[in-house]
């Protein structure tokens, strides 16, 4: 590595996206993790909190107020908690990647409406650029500051972007069935993430107004629109991952799988981190988020049903890697002209 | 208990289906059970595969030649088998429960379509009673002869029937997307069901195509000609258990969900085994299939999206219980004029 | 039922363990279930926080101040608890059961040694009998005052009771390896109980200083004096469930396992709820806690190395019945005259 | 990169140990795999097996025939598959790392004891070295012909070696209970892994008996004469991972935990992959498979009893890497003379 590295600090490194991003980082040949910030575990080690650092590099968590200037820095806070102090984070670097939702939505009312507050920045909103490099990928190397998306919506996003683009779909209905892990809840403890209640369960959590269909209609509506999306959220047996069943119906009911293959294959043809999955062989057809903890992939695969025009799209990630951290660092890279893929080349594990 | 118990035999009790049965009726009030068979594991006790029951009653599978006249015989086999025999099975009984799909579809062409081969008895179709107790409870208290629903069609046709009914539904479409366990796939081990690979599972495993589609289309299209239902199925991590997440549409969308839940109380005011859950406190404010593990319930609920007209219902039950076994004792209780709940009063159990 | 139910009332229901007590009285066909206590929840229906008891009979929480007197009253609440009212609890009840540890040492030092406090009533603690049916039983049955076994230990000592009276074990060492689930935690969310990270582990929760050797060094120690008991409890995935792997050596390295079965069978011959678990083929050849979910049986098991003397002894029960509320149900069933396995037949689920 | 890379072939490429080597393999900086053979799936590519593996290279399996020279062969079949062919596999490649258990025993008569075969290739033991690489690192170095140790030996020889071979022990009774994951039991389905009766079981599957009791005899024997090893082995609700939780008594029992430290520390001071685990905060004091999956980390912890001087020493480690492949390609470092950790760096995920 000739050039000095990247530094990079973290605010807000106690919770799971933030000890993501350390995993990553810690190993990225081109970036050094400058400071870590979380004031509830300030002077503890990070492997405290994140056991599987231990023995990594020895690294403690500082207070917010204790931050420095550096080259970028990630905001892993909870959403509508970073837009209070953008100023400060600004001053402190050139570039920010915000994971939260905070800078997501171009529209301060779309943001009251979802979120139920007023927006504290409207006037920022227009400068963070929406961290799908798959889509936005000129815009992001040009960014000073991304937003990462919410994960249900990158992975509905990246399943229905070409889609939408190439008018294969009926604009209404589609609906997004979300199947999550209880990682996506983050760090808290809670009567819901109770072990003995969350074990096993198969909740009903957010049957309808998910608010990742505002994210999704504001990528997709402009390309189509009269887009009706509906999102359904059940959160079952797992840690890590996330699968969306996207039952949508194809405009033509004629059209035929290869048109489907074409569409994907034209958008995401030369993209690391897409897989298009359809096999007629072995037990991963489809897309499984099991195989894909870990990794920043995500996989998106389809059937056509053999009447009536429905086209079952599923897409699959991990919703710490592609759904925050991993998709964040990809971002980092586009914006620091790095190689895409830099830090991210884990394949995943089977059996796991 | 006055009378004589009712003699009763599962023919194929070495399965799952075989297993719950055998659970349930040996500690029925009213019955004795009197044999079962299993060619492969004639003469060992069923313990050695149901070891939940060790203890409870000395008993041993026998040989299907060993077969002796019963008051009523249970047919647990797998699909397409029991058709071919039926003649001997109704010579050893004056009354049947077939568990499998045989008799389920009044139309022999349906049967080709589904399940790929002529149906070997298309005259016995129409003496088969489909056995949904809770919508035709009449029929089957006059049948010598039901068909066990298949577990994704008795949940989804209990969580429809009265929005068909009661034309509170768009008739298109009606979208079906099933959360599965392992246990539904049945006792034989496969590459599929290998513990490494299953465990953790989020297998799209149906995205098209699933057989069950016929079953509802049946007992629901007579109520609303142009229904257009579509399934889903993916196996998740679990054993006992099965929630559909149905997304449909209002027919009006200005119905509130004060009418949904008089249709549902209207038909399923007195019902023993349906359980309209819409809680607004507490973890379990929508249906749970964890909590059904071992008992006959159908938990039913469901929620109206703030714009745009979609519902979505959810339907929970034990997909050994309510989806095979206990629904087909509740048929048997019904047969027979006992109390509807005989033997079925397990609450399940929590945490699990 | 001929005669008056028996009124119970239970202080602290809002537990997993009065929850179990519950399901199980609920059902119980002499008994009345007049109230629960629960302070945080007073006015709610229980089935907000046991939701497999909704439908069942409708009962809400009360507050402790308004609890009135009753035939029998059962304690569930936490350690040292119990002990500061009991006056105030024995005005109410003439018959009372202690599901916490309160009253299970006989020795007040003891009871500080391990639970580093004063005992608040050593004037009591002769006044209570341990509560294990199948070592104690006509101690039971004329008891007014009974505390329930910790769950490791009542798995333990029923494991060890008939080897170690039978001198057939060296009194040291004696090892004890607990695998045990979450519901044994209790309630209370906790970092530790958080799903992330209490799924999938395998944490060595108490290596040493486990609290329950001072209750089966009480039970055992009598007959025994030199026994040198250790007991280390690993948490794993699971929600309710106890197996203790008990290493053991023979005082006679001949001992055959014919002699270890005859020690079992004399001790437990007729005990319903003990179950010599030895089977030569099956997959359940020895103790399994998975199949005795809701159950109130002990499985207990063995085998001998080939060389050198060692026994494994397995012992298996699910953590809150066995382990606290049936098996408190089982006293009280002794303690009132009515047949020991009232209320508690339920056979368990296979497969779950 | 300068030099050329070393050519590496796997026979017996489709279970998961073959999974794993590739993994690794397929990602090291100084490796090339030219061939990996599998007879049932000759032709088709290792992702349709190993689906972690699609997009990353395309590679398809060859027949066990096509077997070209290369520069070093990794074997990874079934026990007692290795030793008929080992001449055919020695005219293949100078060197040989044998992930079965033919060649881990020096002894033939051993090897007959355990595994009721004769060895068919004795000639051959004393050539094979037990790769251990913190023990006989420098044996490694030297070798053409290693034999991977077995999963639990691994864990528990490193877990007893410094204890042992400083003298802190007393030599009898250490007994070591294992707590491991299905993927230990390979590929194949069976009834017992099936994943109804697999999933949330708590199996005694090798009480006493376990082979591996003969590898770390062997290496822990020499060290103290009168050695008295026992295990028993769990199968717990887990895929990949391992536990020993090790019950053992101190042979002056005042010895306290410093002097524990300071063993392990003067025998891993400088080893990249053990790690001495025993912190006073955190969820994570202890070793916990959990954290380790996919890594190559032996975890190793300790808690003194506080009286009679028993000492639980705890060991993890992921089963497929530590306990397989990632030892083995350790092995490969260390006889290549490339740098130990090649290849090797993945931290492991948290949560999981």
């Amino acid at each position: 590595m000739g050039p000095d590295p990247l530094d990079v600090s973290i605010v807000g490194g106690s919770g799971y996206a933030g000890g993501e991003l350390l995993r990553i980082l810690l190993r990225h040949p081109r970036v050094r993790v400058k400071q870590v910030t979380s004031n509830r575990c300030a002077g503890q080690p990070v492997a405290v909190l994140h056991p599987n650092l231990r023995g990594l590099k020895p690294l403690s968590f500082v207070r917010v107020d204790d931050l420095e200037p550096c080259d970028l820095l990630f905001l892993a806070l909870p959403n509508g908690a970073s837009m209070h102090d953008m100023d400060g984070w600004m001053a402190k670097a050139p570039k920010i990647i915000d994971l939260g939702a905070d800078f997501r939505l171009r529209d301060k009312d779309h943001w009251k409406r979802w979120y139920g507050s007023e927006h504290a920045r409207p006037d920022l909103l227009s400068r963070f650029v929406y961290g799908v490099p798959e889509i936005h990928e000129d815009e992001i190397r040009q960014a000073n500051y991304v937003a990462g998306p919410g994960c249900e919506a990158i992975v509905s996003i990246l399943s229905l972007f070409p889609l939408v683009k190439h008018r294969l779909l009926k604009p209404s209905p589609i609906i997004i069935d979300a199947k999550m892990g209880s990682s996506q809840a983050g760090r808290t403890p809670s009567e819901s993430s109770h072990h003995p209640e969350r074990a096993g369960a198969v909740r009903s959590y957010k049957p309808t107004g998910h608010r990742h269909a505002a994210e999704i209609g504001q990528e997709l509506g402009g390309l189509c629109p009269n887009l009706s999306l509906h999102i359904s959220a059940t959160a079952i047996e797992m840690v890590r991952g996330l699968l969306v069943t996207i039952h949508a119906f194809l405009d033509d009911p004629e059209t035929d799988e290869k048109d489907i293959w074409k569409a994907y294959r034209r958008e995401y043809g030369g993209k690391p981190f897409v897989r298009i999955v359809k096999q007629n062989q072995g037990l991963y057809r489809f897309p499984e988020p099991k195989i894909l903890q870990g990794t920043n992939h995500c996989e998106i695969g389809f059937e056509k049903e053999s009447a009536g025009g429905r086209l079952v799209v599923l897409g699959a990630i991990d919703n710490l890697v592609k759904g925050t951290a991993g998709n964040a660092v990809q971002c980092l890279n586009l914006m620091s002209g790095f190689p895409e893929t830099e830090g991210l080349d884990f394949p995943g594990l089977h059996p796991v």
